[in-house]
């Protein structure tokens, strides 16, 4: 395995340990479709898309389509290290996430309703999206855990439109998206005003320090941060400094398991939990899922074919965190440093060289 | 307010801030059922209870059986307070837990039927055990991990007999339970070799440093510790002792709201993430149920009428929290000192004049 291992650091400039290894093997004894093994995994997709190309390079396995192909030695290395399928025992219902998004199917289908009157704009179109589903499943988190009825609630940058699925709920006292894209922030705009609804949207700069007017008023906020670590924790730094002093405010947040690796969610968890008076009262596994209707093929490198084709299933997920304020919580006002760092090692766009950075 | 707030500083030696006060209420905007109080409020019972009667003292509610009925008062409090009910939005297929356990349905007759045939030791009957459900959903969560199949698992204290269940899905390679309880450890070991079952079961008293034959053997351990803060660690200790070192092995253990407050939470995921090379993958809100059969009235203290009757509902409920290792990870061998804290003053059993230790 040496190697293969060593083939891997070459080539993507990563680690690969024995057993982040092993997991790629047991999504590999699981599924045979490339992008079910990068769900399955649970491991960054840089590092899925260098090892099956890796192990095709040393015969273990054969690309077929979209599909892997195990060869007689691929099979046997499985054997030899011990490799069980995956089981999958989450409730077909709930998509395993505890919550049963029926109740809501009308105003999921007024969402829908008013996406297609207003569509979004086109940059945003582009851009990755959660699925209505999973909006209103994140809409339903927040009221289920007394989070969105009567409180204020803040979000960083909104192309999902959870301000619209919290809107349709009528629950909130007050929504305000802080958006630094000009054009979603305008669209935004409209979508409110058109469907007279209680969003506010402010052009803001999360680089930026917060302006007075937001800083410790929110009951709430929910940020969908970029998974590299400066990214991630500016976005999380700002939620708190948004959030009023004291016990009982929470924050939300996705982060995934395809663009951050376990030591990543470690330095976040150190990180958040010494940073401030707050605790993590849930870890939710693979609670959103993202549509592949926007998904650009030609953005990932193409010496990996089986991942060249569009994906016909759903397969980035992310788990969502859940933080709530304990009573020596004060808002940070920390300035915050920020390098550029919105791609790393452990990012999703495939490139067989990039550049790496060091972090943490 | 600040009347009540002292009256329940003084009489349960209990602090209580807005924030749990209207979690409190809250539950009671919800729920009459003094029970589902308990429940839905997700603070500690002993906290719940005396808020209940300080707030009878004071003419906010009557106590009418097993329930409370807001008067006038009452209800203007919650309105004052701005107070919703909560929302339920859990599935009812998987009990909001993800994990659907119709599959093992047959393993469960099989669980109940050993059960019959050989009833657990009285003094083991007379404890709180998780429902056959639970269990087998405990069991589930292991096997999608990829932390049952072909591993060898440690059960610190097994009155729940997970153990029992993990055998009848025969996919570990090795059981062991480590059991203080003589009568408990003869029992299971009854019940292994009755039922030709590989469980390997060991007396041994976690107070005691682990033999060396333990030390960092496992890939995983499951632990349901008391919650008193010491306790707690203690157990999450000898369980991180008991793992092998490297990454990838697992941890799993039991946390309620009811006998662990927030702050408990927080000091716990300090320290664990301190302490050694590990990450917190999952915490699961509520993802156990515990049976109500062997609860005795008679061991809660009697100035709170409606906590007399046996409960009819499932109310006492706990999280889970899943911990993985990483590279750095070494099984720990410090010894640790014991005082004896099993009881505290977030504890379930309610008494007036418990003694009060400071604690963390």
């Amino acid at each position: 395995m040496q190697r293969i291992f060593e083939k891997i650091r070459e080539s993507a400039g990563l680690e690969i340990s024995q057993y982040a290894f092993d997991k790629i093997l047991r999504a590999m004894a699981t599924d045979s479709y490339g992008w079910r093994i990068v769900d399955i995994s649970d491991q960054p997709f840089n590092l899925v898309a260098e090892t099956l190309k890796q192990m095709e390079n040393t015969g273990y396995l054969k690309f077929v389509g979209s599909r892997i192909d195990l060869t007689r030695n691929g099979k046997n290395l499985l054997r030899q290290r011990g490799i069980y399928p995956k089981a999958d025992f989450r409730c077909t219902h709930c998509k395993g996430t505890g919550y049963d998004v029926s109740t809501y199917e009308e105003m999921i289908a007024k969402f829908n309703e008013t996406l297609e009157k207003l569509p979004r704009p086109e940059s945003i179109q582009n851009r990755w999206i959660m699925t209505p589903e999973s909006i209103f499943r994140r809409a339903m988190l927040m009221v289920q855990k007394g989070n969105s009825a009567g409180k204020e609630i803040v979000i960083l940058k909104d192309a999902d439109l959870l301000s619209l699925a919290l809107a349709l709920t009528r629950l909130p006292d007050k929504i305000t998206v802080l958006e630094d894209n000009r054009e979603m922030a305008d669209y935004l705009f409209n979508l409110s005003h058109t469907a007279r609804l209680p969003i506010e949207v402010h052009e803001y700069d999360l680089k930026d320090a917060i302006p007075k007017k937001f800083f410790g008023k929110y009951d709430v906020f929910m940020a969908d941060p970029p998974e590299g670590y400066e990214s991630l924790m500016l976005y999380l730094k700002r939620g708190l400094a948004l959030l009023r002093p004291g016990e009982g405010q929470a924050g939300f947040f996705g982060l995934t398991h395809t663009e951050a690796s376990l030591r990543k969610w470690q330095t976040l968890q150190r990180e958040l939990l010494l940073m401030n008076d707050i605790v993590i009262t849930d870890i939710l596994y693979e609670f959103t899922e993202y549509e592949n209707e926007n998904f650009q093929p030609d953005k990932i490198q193409a010496d990996v074919p089986i991942f060249q084709q569009k994906p016909t299933v759903p397969w980035y997920k992310s788990c969502v965190y859940r933080l709530e304020t304990l009573e020596e919580f004060e808002p940070l006002s920390e300035p915050i440093e920020i390098h550029d760092d919105l791609m790393n090692e452990e990012q999703l766009a495939y490139s067989k060289k990039t550049e790496i950075k060091e972090e943490t």
